[in-house]
């Protein structure tokens, strides 16, 4: 048995990155998105590009009859509505009972008092994992923790790695913070994936695609989301890399990036593989 | 008068392909495409390089206005919900009461009940064609045939060819199947399109996107509905067998796909069109 | 202070164009867009590679916690329903209490009553710029100045410029009209943008993606919306023609035009510039 609680080696990060992208390129899992319009076509095209198969399923109606066949599900608020909003509770509860996987990406979570508390209402399904950008996490812990103070929670913590730990210790949700490092902790653990580029900022749904390859993952190895969370969050890094070598711009980073993800080998990803941790901080 | 029952040339359907085509270009039809969130942005743009004119317009309250000045409509269920669904139907019975051909895509028909009866009400209103993949045609003919047994119409048959001849007897549509050979039948003849490549199927929304294809083909000859149905797939799988020798992968593929559409000349075109057919199976 | 009825030479539009991106690229100004589906990938990677953040956020309970923190506001109307209608309405009243500026693009404005209807009600809410294709604001000035003949308003003027003069005059919008040449008025002034390629027209979104980086240009300079727009127009017709250099069809085209607004520098910007005017037209 391996130390939950000992930093994993380098040969360990890389073997298995590459394996959970074997596992789900040779196991296709279907993974549902209920995500926003914007995101709809590079989300599936990252999962299609993965191996995966998307789909892109968000009616209330449905649920009941597909949620179940999925192997995760992947929710995002982007474009939230309140037409929306019952079916992407319904599918996360169906998940959850299902015993299936899945993941939050609470786009700009703090931009209105309606998006945050959707965002909490959601949480409150048990999601697998949550992954947005720094201040995403931060105003869902504050608001987590401090429910009464809403969308104004300036006085709460600021630093994104206390308020994921905070946030995962709430609710047993892995956490994933992306940024210059993306940060990835179960609420003790704390994980450091360093691949990327910073270009991908100037490409819309990017992050809401990275947020589907983590479903992706961790369809193919549920037991271990804290390691499928950061391992595709890295894989998805280096396909940017690659990528990155052809581009020109954020247009052809976005070609390539896809390509790029298509195209890695196990040379191309155990050589580029870079996950720290853990450790483990107060 | 040319045999209806007799197999055409391949010169013939060479011919024919790039008629078409060049009348599309000629004519530049408007068709209006009621579609999935993801296919939009493909999908109009699938058009626009073949030279249609596309008008995504989903909405009730203007279908009364605007529908009878379209050449042909696309139907396509990919994200169906329940405030959608109204506008197709009305769509649909505007065209037909207008002469308008239209095309339907039953994307995933057997995912939900709620879906696969959407599907069987719309086929009612009598599409010009039906295009799917192999799993949704035989979902839909099981259902159209046997419309007790629902979505679980697993005793059924699952030979997609057998599928699309009785849905077209059924119906009296058109019934395309997409696949490694795309196979388009009346009911009694059976076309092959053998152009195409494989790695389409790792891009979201090349089906749908040839489907809107198919609209704007039979848009310039509703007479004719098979064969402008297979010219339309013939054609869009050589833009795909161009666009390939340029690509890395998905990515580029899908860039050099729209490239090479717009940029078929006559050589292009009749060098490469492989259709067979007909056969009068049983 | 500079006549704003003399021509500008050249050179004022070079430095007045490079300036205004320098500062979208400084300021990165929030700008929300409520679009069309089509569009909004195309749009939303338009202002991130001039510099901007778009906000795709289009629900009404979030618009009066948000709208208020945006700079400037894009409203389209291409996919719209009944159901979009009140938050694009509340978005506009909010923004223009607010002092910030808008812009609204009235696609296909004459497709039917019921899209003319909300154009009208929209452009009652005064937008900063309406930007549309000749047809939609000959459809939109005529229906403005003579509501009660609707759609159907073939006796009314059919020249653009004149009908936009009309539109501005009627609205005090700054009034722009694509085409081979994008014509910009007050209503007295008139302005021309010269830059810009023919292949534009067979890329979906291409219009409502320029208008949202109409919207990231006045944020940057509302008291002069005028050569804000003209700028705008201009900058995007540079990035297509250095794209098109790189272009084989409309998708390479695409992608260029995207990386060459990301990557465009002074020389490039201020070497291209062709804006003309104003005349001082009856």
């Amino acid at each position: 048995m391996e130390g939950n609680k000992e930093p994993k080696s380098p040969e360990w990060w890389a073997q298995r990155a590459w394996s959970l992208l074997s596992a789900v390129r040779r196991q296709s899992p279907l993974v549902q998105c209920i995500t926003n319009f914007v995101s709809m076509d590079l989300m599936a095209n990252t999962l299609l590009s993965a191996g995966a198969s998307p789909a892109m399923l968000h009616t209330l109606e449905e649920i009941p009859d597909f949620t179940p066949h999925a192997h995760a599900l992947c929710l995002n608020v982007g474009t939230l509505s309140a037409a929306w909003l019952p079916a992407m509770k319904l599918a996360a509860d169906v998940a959850t009972k299902a015993g299936k996987p899945w993941v939050l990406d609470p786009v700009a979570a703090g931009a209105s008092g309606f998006r945050l508390k959707a965002c909490l209402e959601l949480v409150e399904l048990r999601p697998t994992v949550i992954r947005g950008n720094g201040s995403e996490i931060i105003a869902l812990s504050n608001a987590s923790l401090h429910p009464a103070k809403g969308v104004d929670s300036s006085h709460e913590s600021t630093d994104a790695v206390k308020s994921a730990k905070a946030l995962a210790q709430a609710t047993g949700a892995i956490v994933a913070v992306s940024g210059a490092v993306d940060i990835i902790t179960d609420g003790k653990r704390v994980v450091g994936a360093h691949n990327g580029v910073a270009m991908l900022q100037r490409i819309t749904a990017t992050g809401c695609s990275v947020t589907a390859l983590i479903a992706a993952f961790i369809a193919v190895d549920q037991s271990r989301a804290l390691e499928a969370t950061a391992a595709a969050l890295s894989v998805f890094g280096i396909a940017s890399e690659i990528g990155m070598n052809m581009a020109n711009g954020p247009a052809t980073l976005r070609m390539h990036l896809i390509d790029s993800l298509h195209g890695l080998d196990e040379d191309a990803v155990t050589s580029r593989v870079k996950i720290t941790g853990f450790c483990d901080e107060k």
